[in-house]
């Protein structure tokens, strides 16, 4: 049921998306497929490599966010997609079996002027391993607006 | 083999990462498990929505360049990882089926001065449909220079 809507995000809100688990098994499948380099996909690469052990792809903690993003946000939004965004980062490396804290934080929100029935919403994502960031992206999100939105 | 290094990467060398094919089965299953957005996991809903078909998740799309990438260029260079970017943007719907051109750009290139056995390259990914761009990030990746990389 879609009970938030571009009005809904104000700056300054945070939603905390609850905590996701790195499955070293999807981890490595995801890394085979998607970005076999040594260190993501081999023990051995890992511990020789500038992360210490076997380190997640960044496109699939990324993912991950995005789960729980879904999840906790978009499954009631009005969400109209995203043009992109400004930030990504992975400052500290993530390995199998970590446990992670998600969140969303509104950064900025304004209306379309040339589509008037959707509003940007500029956020940021962030994964928290304890006080460590993980991940962090600062990206914009499109919605329908309470007033306006359309029927899909 | 390791045959890219650091200096190898000069502003302004392209790299043609070839075609990749967008698989309708495998995009599916990309967005069931981390991006399930009804435009992206059934056709119904992307025909309604702001996408006017069933539309990629963005880090499905972000995820075939990764792949290309690798193939590419990091198979053979001295990669180091990535601490992030400054820019990742869908500015067009990736639909199932597609065939996507996939390249890669050098930006800038700078050696590390707190670590001179590596240097960050700053580039630019790009994934096309004919003309039109469906996919570009700027983002910095580490190398191993060629006189001090380390023998991981």
């Amino acid at each position: 049921m879609t009970e938030l809507y571009f009005e809904d995000f104000t700056p300054g809100r945070v939603f905390d998306l609850g905590t996701v688990a790195v499955d070293r098994d999807e981890m490595l499948a995801f890394a085979r497929r998607f970005d076999p380099q040594p260190f993501h996909v081999d023990d051995e690469a890992g511990k020789a490599s500038i992360f210490g052990a076997l380190a997640a792809s960044g496109w699939f903690t990324a993912s991950l966010w995005m789960r729980t993003y879904v999840d906790g946000v978009l499954a009631r939004a009005a969400s109209l997609g995203s043009p992109g965004g400004e930030e990504i980062a992975w400052p500290a490396p993530v390995f199998a079996g970590d446990e992670l804290r998600a969140a969303m934080e509104v950064l900025e929100a304004r209306r379309s002027r040339s589509r008037p029935e959707l509003g940007l919403v500029k956020l940021r994502a962030s994964l928290q391993r304890g006080d460590e960031t993980v991940f962090r992206s600062v990206f914009t999100g499109m919605f329908g607006t309470r007033d306006g939105t359309r029927t899909s």
